[in-house]
């Protein structure tokens, strides 16, 4: 699986778990399965953009930021 | 299709015509093919991360550039 899997996996769990949630919620939340989350945090699924957004809704982040790495040239932080 | 596919294609659009590419040579760069570039610029095909990786390759873009939809709070700007 692409590195972008495993580094958007990352990002995922790292907001999840700034918002205090677990992948039970996050999947309640989103209406995807619990193993499903699991996958995509694990970078093992290419995950749809239609997933992608119920995943930031969710976690009330905005889509963007899903796709901030840390190894790019921004001022975005994570507040 | 949800409106999210809506927005990133019309960013994919955008960005591909910046570029001053045809759709048939974003899909001969992606190994995508030219139907498959097509619906997604039209937003009717909700697309993996695998594929919005490989656009963002060809058109030499950063991901998270693709979601910016010119309706959220940054200072980012195509140039």
């Amino acid at each position: 699986m692409d590195d972008i899997c495993k580094k958007f996996g990352l990002n995922v769990k790292k907001f999840r778990e700034h918002k205090g949630i677990s992948q039970e919620k996050l999947a309640e939340e989103t209406g995807l399965h619990r193993t499903y989350i699991s996958a995509v945090e694990r970078g093992v699924r290419s995950i749809s953009l239609n997933n992608i957004q119920k995943i930031s809704i969710a976690l009330e982040i905005e889509i963007h930021k899903l796709f901030m790495f840390g190894d790019e040239d921004t001022h975005e932080k994570l507040d």
